[in-house]
């Protein structure tokens, strides 16, 4: 549902419902706010007690204007929302924005509300954004009808939160940006955050796109929405919230909102190729280097500074984050060494050693060997340069234009080129700002853009995978056996078994399978660590003792299994749960004790294909397991992928399936096994 | 070796060698310092060509001056190094600051001409700063003998990086802090940071002791006078460099230094209770923290914002710096539910929904309910607090007396409360840092404050073991069995094992065992990657086919030894090493394919006796897979505690071993067995 946003973003004329005199009111800041466009639009400010508002004759009512506003913001309380509604759309509004909260979030009678007048005003052809939103604003067409100013610049902000904007505005405004357009999300009663994301990324001015998310609506619709604009050269940055315990509690409280697990995000972020950040910061120190720097080709970083242990701290803190520092090449490192005093280090980090204050042009020659080293990738000046303009005027010339020249380097060889300065206000600084080079105050920002670039540079989003046509029957049972037949169905192998009621019988078949066998008591407590599965046992009474010990589980049936040569092999999770939001998303991670301890998970959005199966498992950080260590084979992750390709196809044919998982699935040198396998329906205690 | 500091800190009278009069250079900067403090004490300028020097006249040496320069610091060219201390002394200074570069951190002729002359100034009962260093300030005494100017407050910083140092002062500086001293360390030539540290301890207006260091010369001697500060009520904070390859390329290249692993850094750090840092941002905002609020006494963290926003993502980020957010009672939910709107979140995080707006005050009946909360150790308040000051001068007064209020409870209850603001140049954040309430502008800072304020709580650093007297005979061979009888004479249990040449002995001595049995071919191929170990050799034959397999890699001899029950236990990998500057370092971490993937290590300075090695051993990450899981029986942590103290023990006794190791050590549920062990000499290619 393509609309036009003209009405909301450059509307021809404004009225704002509630304007009042009292400054630190709602119906004060948009009032003036919207009286700043006034060269550019009508702007008609509405009070029921007429008068004189912020120097102008105030009207009382919509319907006394003398031409149909096309937009009109409401900052009414909640008990006067249908009836400022309906004035609006009776006189002709075409874009709504309402402040006034108290409506959705605040449960089932303030949604009913909401969905009604939505209803109205999408009859009317008009739109709506709130209501419980903090306003929207526009640079380019001087529309300020939010609570406080902001500054102007290349970032658009979509925010479900209005503090967050702020603290964002501020930030981006510190670092010389600002917002080319703002929209506070509110409840979403009627413009989603995905039909928000094209709306920007067709804006010229928008140059990177922001996101404070609580509630994604239709989140593959914002997921693909989000994909076309970094399709389109746009990055997309989701500033994402709830996904632990309290913030999720936080979260439902505050906008009643469907929380999405984590996970669900991730694989979103993953399939689209947004990049995420976890503070208003982060945020702005990753808007900074994506609106300035193209992205890294690897991950080498070479780093530059006038000072040992500024080298020192960033080389540790680049490690840290994951980056490669390798030496440069012999020939590089005698090109820097000629322009630098002897005790200087060359090879990577470079310490100028004093050659920069010697000679301050020296920054820019060293950074351009760096930059022309085919061996980095991205280039990290860091600590005193900018400082030395406090030396004289001759050094602050000198500095700036070694600023300038180190960025036409950058440009000239299209890296990326990072720079943290404790002097950020520093001529020098003005200029790599100029120049579009991200600059940092502190380290910690500068490694969150290296990151990010890098980053970057490595994602291919694959975008977001259509749903497949929904599977008849609908499974309706949530046993192991049915997890086992609806798998085996889709082509995952499973560990032989066989199903026995009486112990008599599980002794009878355990002598058909051939020991070694697996003993599992089915039911509730089919669970390894409440004693209700036995492996290994070697003989008839050997399995004889572990029947009467599972005997107090009081399981209404066994399985017999054939063991599988798990030291052979990995043994993996490989599952699917259903997201409110995002729907079907499959997790891969490692199985076994290892597990316990250490969370190393990949996701992404169901259904998934073999090649994207295989290359989630791996991204896992214990991947190298299944590579073949310590002299063992290479396992089969082709094979184990095909399992988790099959089954993400299954839970996302069976919309009634919460979850789906073969725990553990294990991979051995030809083939993968399924040694367990269980099945939750949503609603059903089992999806838990 | 206590020695006075006075005539460094607070000199009669000082003189620098080398003042000039052109702004830029070194004499310049130390000159003009040096004036700032002429009304405490006689300030000489001393010019090789006299004249005027910034606007005083300048004795062209120092045999000129009216009397003997209690301080001299000396910044002119290494070739005039020996020829200005040895002026310096001969006028009878007590106390010497050399800037000039290009002695001892050049290699081993520079560092020659380095002791000759400090043991001339030993001798004269002076002592010396540097050489190669930024130079130092004292706030109290208006001594300013450094490049830059920096802001005086209450942090005492000790650093051998010039620039870092200026970096942390401007930092401090923004948070309304700074410099109660600083020292320049340069080559350490004299005097160490062990010795600045009891100085600064000493030191009344030094409330919190800040390092940047590379070499720690004496590492047992620095961590000692660490820990006596800290026990003395001084936090030491450490911004430690060198941790990887490349920083220790740099460091080795800034400073020539001994450069230690991050291990023993981190041994030490444990043992002294310093707190370490990565970034002199986080340097500066843990600062803030222990300069203003108490240790937490657990890491149950309480939030509350104005904004649901900024509670989800600090809620988000708590989790991931570890730290539990319970919700609060139905006693505390219901207080805090009484002063707030109906849709406010009460639970924890405490959303105020507006009622911040409505009442600024509500902040501080918000933060004083959780304050109070049993359930909770640190509030954290977020957001956008600081800010209404913008709606009126009423809301402004109103958001003051908030924040004294909040600052009162939280010192009523001892309790640390952290407070982030987007508004953290306004009169309340001002209130707050009067009131020395740690305040910060990014969540970022606001979450180092917190968790080291947790780490703060729960630290019991156990002071810096002695090293036991060397045993005799040293030990001068590394091989396998070497290995096994110093540690088995230690205490520590082996898994039965016999040494046979040829391949008819093995197959003798394993009948003696008792099959299964374990191969080993040993020499350098003593590693299971390489093939050379072979488990589970079930009889003759299967031993046969693996001495066959093995006869490739020409072992001279091999040891034949009893399968051990590895289902039933866990392995961990125990060492110690020898670092340059802090001696044996023990580490613990666990064993298997595990650590192929995960870095799970926990390090302690040795020897470490029992109840620390079993310490260690449960601050594993993976150390729930010792209290049994799925079923499992509990393992036997005591008898791998008293392994790795007899490990560590050994190692210390022993000075020539550079590194000792039990790889694995199987810690079973009764009793730990070593299957394998390696030692390496000092020097030798085994010590790698």
């Amino acid at each position: 549902m393509t609309r036009d946003f003209r009405s909301l973003f450059d509307p021809r004329s404004v009225a704002v419902v509630g304007a009042s005199n009292t400054p630190g009111k709602w119906g004060y800041w948009l009032g003036s706010g919207a009286l700043l466009g006034a060269d550019r639009r009508s702007v008609y400010l509405v009070n029921r007690k007429g008068g004189e508002v912020l120097g102008r004759e105030a009207y009382s009512s919509l319907a006394e204007l003398p031409e149909p506003p096309e937009l009109v913001v409401i900052a009414v309380p909640a008990g006067a929302f249908e009836e400022s509604v309906d004035e609006a759309i009776g006189a002709g509004a075409k874009a709504l924005v309402v402040i006034s909260a108290g409506l959705g979030e605040g449960g089932p009678e303030g949604r009913a509300r909401e969905e009604a007048a939505v209803a109205r005003i999408r009859e009317a052809g008009a739109l709506l954004v709130g209501p419980n939103c903090l306003g929207i604003f526009d640079a380019g067409t001087n529309l300020h009808l939010s609570s406080n100013s902001v500054p102007s610049g290349p970032i658009g902000l979509i925010s479900q939160s209005g503090n967050l904007a702020l603290e964002v505005g501020m930030l981006s405004g510190d670092a010389g940006l600002g917002f080319s357009r703002f929209v506070s999300l509110g409840n979403q009663a009627d413009v989603e955050v995905a039909e928000l994301i094209d709306a920007f990324a067709e804006h010229e001015e928008t140059r990177v796109i922001s996101l404070y998310c609580e509630d994604f609506r239709d989140g593959r619709e914002f997921a693909r929405a989000a994909h076309r604009a970094v399709e389109g050269g746009k990055p997309v940055l989701l500033l994402a919230g709830g996904g632990t315990a309290a913030s999720a509690r936080a979260a439902r409280s505050h906008t009643g909102a469907l929380v999405s697990d984590l996970v669900a995000i991730e694989a979103a972020c993953a399939a689209a190729g947004i990049e995420r950040v976890s503070t208003p910061k982060e945020l702005v120190d990753v808007a900074v280097a994506r609106l300035g720097a193209p992205p890294a080709r690897g991950r080498r970083v070479g780093i530059a500074a006038d000072g040992g242990g500024s080298t020192v701290i960033a080389a540790d803190l680049a490690a840290a984050h994951g980056l490669d520092m390798p030496e440069v090449s012999d020939r590089t490192a005698a090109a820097i060494a000629e322009l630098l005093p002897e005790t200087a280090a060359t090879t990577n980090p470079v310490d100028l050693a004093g050659g920069g204050e010697y000679d301050v042009f020296n920054f820019a020659r060293v950074v351009e060997q760096l930059l022309r080293a085919d061996e980095l990738d991205i280039v990290f000046l860091t600590g005193y340069f900018g400082g030395y303009a406090t030396y004289s005027g001759e050094h602050a010339a000198q500095e700036v234009e070694a600023a300038r020249a180190m960025a036409g380097y950058a440009r000239g060889v299209d890296k990326p080129l990072v720079v943290q300065t404790m002097y950020w206000r520093s001529e020098a600084a003005d200029a790599l700002r100029e120049a579009l080079i991200p600059l940092y105050r502190d380290l910690e920002g500068a490694l969150s853009a290296i990151s990010a670039l890098v980053r970057a540079g490595a994602a291919r989003p694959g975008g977001v995978p259509g749903l497949p046509e929904v599977a008849a029957p609908p499974v309706e049972r949530t046993g192991y056996w049915e997890a086992r037949e609806l798998l085996s169905a889709a082509g995952v192998e499973f560990a032989e078994a066989r199903r026995a009621v009486t112990g008599d019988e599980a002794i009878s078949l355990a002598g058909q399978l051939g020991y070694p066998v697996v003993l599992k008591a089915l039911g509730q407590l089919h669970k390894s660590d409440a004693g209700g599965v036995a492996v290994g046992l070697a003989d008839a009474s050997a399995l004889e003792e572990q029947l009467s010990k599972m005997a107090t589980l009081e399981a209404p049936e066994y399985s017999v299994e054939r063991t599988a040569p798990v030291e052979e092999g990995v043994e993996l999770i490989v599952g699917t749960r259903r997201d409110p939001r995002f729907g079907p998303v499959t997790l891969v991670g490692m199985g076994g004790l290892y597990t316990e301890v250490v969370s190393d998970v990949a996701v992404a959005l169901a259904p998934v294909e073999d090649d994207e199966a295989a290359r989630l498992i791996r991204s896992l950080r214990a991947a190298p397991l299944l590579e073949g260590v310590r002299g063992r084979p290479p396992l089969d992750v082709q094979a184990a992928a095909r399992a988790t390709a099959a089954l993400s196809r299954v839970a996302a044919e069976h919309p009634e399936i919460a979850e789906l998982e073969i725990n553990p699935l294990l991979v051995l040198p030809d083939g993968a096994l399924g040694l367990d396998a269980r099945i939750g329906l949503a609603g059903s205690r089992d999806a838990a």
